[in-house]
């Protein structure tokens, strides 16, 4: 399906109706009767966030010339629900007390219910995405290789095994997958074959590879209030990107070392923060070498710049 | 669809070859390569466990006729891998270190991982029924109900408001919402119509509840050996059937009491198990009350006879 090619204030406004469908799903489907469940999902929810896995779903959708918005508010929901389940599971596992400016789940409710919470918002994706049947075949992989990806991270840590190619690995599964899903689903809801679909499907992945390689950098440079989580605890985790840059040298090696003072070493040997924004920009350059074959659009414009947004954003 | 009647040797045959696939699809499922993850969730799964709820669903597909017990053995092993992920938490939360007479995942893997293996059950689950999509509503429901039944749970425990009928309502929705999926799903798979199915889900549903209350018993009167899971702790985290039978002597009034010293008290009181058991006995007469509509058949029987196991089991 290729619709008319839609002005630039027209796109403006159906994101904006797409991403409030988007809210009005998620709050919809955790309005559970449940007052803890319906509370601490509000409570992560309304906090905000940056909300770029349902955007690249929108703008995949409308760059392909899907016109109506409202069709893909549910599953654009389920995908940002299930980050934000993720979210919530991770800072139980992290202590994070600081999520989105706001304290965490688990600080608020407690260890219990904070994993009960990420437990109902993964039910919660389930019910959004139960009447469609190939999306949820594209999406329950994301949603594995997420809980792999993390799993992947805290093997490493624990086993002091993080390395470069461990790092890329374990982004590739808890973000990259997740935001490759994001765009394929919304090229399919168009009506693209899968050949289409996977081009942006690999645009959605090389920009979630830029995107938690931007997060990470951010972590380590950030500080604690301008990032509106705890700062440091991601460092501490190992995830720091000066560990991708530099531990083994790109070379598949066995080279382990501790991470907390690999990036402590690396980051006052100077470099590491630049390679890594370097990296990034590369990722996205790749990412936006998919788009050509798309018809000029706002709308494929808009995925251009969210490419730029996700490298050049400060928080 | 009416499928032949089929002898008790053949019933039996084909209840075999279905738990077999059913093992089978979920080792295949859990196989990642991660290897904590495989390694947690192939522990869980082998230590076996009664695997009811996939026989429910078999036993059910079978009673209405289907004869092809292959097909249905993803969505029973995705109901059997949601309950698995359920007590992988529970066990987190609750401290538990036995489970299914060996150490729990929590006590071998620690924290961490519990949570992540529970969550990648629940994505194994999301991964098995993503090609279905009517029964992925059916279930979607009945996993958004066990998370609530679970936190009602916490929340009645925490705020001290475990009253019979909180209890009711916490195992109708942690326990009995999946049997009726699996018993919903079992009979919707040989092509009947809402009706019919929605009959048989109301027997999975109060065998669910009998199921609940009859385990709520053994947790009580059990030592730990026989049960193979931590004694006790049910009993102190205000669950028992002692409460659920006393507690606001079913006039759904404010009466909130302790529920550990409840228990207690209402043990030396004497009847109060007997009264449980005589409930269940109760709930199960009004389950196979259900099944008057179904043409006689081993799979009938053998339904009925589930029935009975459910609350004579001694463990």
């Amino acid at each position: 399906m290729t619709g008319t090619v839609a002005s630039p204030a027209r796109l403006s406004k159906q994101l904006d109706d797409g991403l409030a469908a988007v809210e009005r799903a998620m709050l919809d489907v955790t309005n559970s009767r449940v007052e803890v469940l319906r509370a601490a999902s509000q409570h992560i929810l309304s906090a905000g966030g940056k909300r770029i896995r349902p955007r690249l779903l929108l703008l995949t959708y409308l760059a392909l010339g899907g016109d109506d918005v409202a069709r893909v508010a549910r599953p654009a929901a389920a995908i940002e629900l299930m980050h934000t389940a993720s979210v919530v599971h991770d800072d139980i596992n992290d202590h994070g007390i600081l999520r989105r400016g706001r304290p965490s789940v688990n600080a608020i409710w407690g260890r219990t219910f904070a994993l009960l919470t990420g437990d109902f918002l993964f039910t919660a994706v389930y019910e959004l995405m139960a009447p469609y049947q190939q999306l949820n075949v594209d999406l329950a992989r994301a949603a594995t290789a997420l809980v792999e990806g993390e799993t992947l991270q805290a093997s490493a840590v624990k086993n002091n095994t993080f390395t470069r190619e461990v790092y890329m690995d374990i982004i590739a599964l808890k973000t990259a997958a997740l935001f490759r899903a994001a765009a394929v689903i919304g090229a399919k809801m168009t009506g693209v074959g899968e050949n289409e679909a996977n081009e942006l499907g690999e645009f959605g992945f090389n920009l979630g590879l830029a995107f938690q390689i931007t997060d990470d950098i951010l972590d380590i440079v950030a500080d604690e209030e301008s990032l509106g989580k705890t700062s440091g605890i991601d460092v501490h985790q190992g995830r720091g990107v000066a560990v991708a840059l530099h531990a083994g040298n790109g070379n598949g090696s066995t080279q382990v070392i501790d991470p907390v003072e690999a990036i402590k070493r690396k980051m006052m040997e100077g470099d590491s923060i630049e390679k890594a924004r370097a990296q990034a920009a590369l990722l996205v350059d790749s990412a936006v070498a998919r788009l050509s074959a798309l018809p000029d659009s706002p709308a494929k414009q808009a995925l251009a710049d969210l490419a730029l947004v996700v490298i050049q954003r400060e928080t």
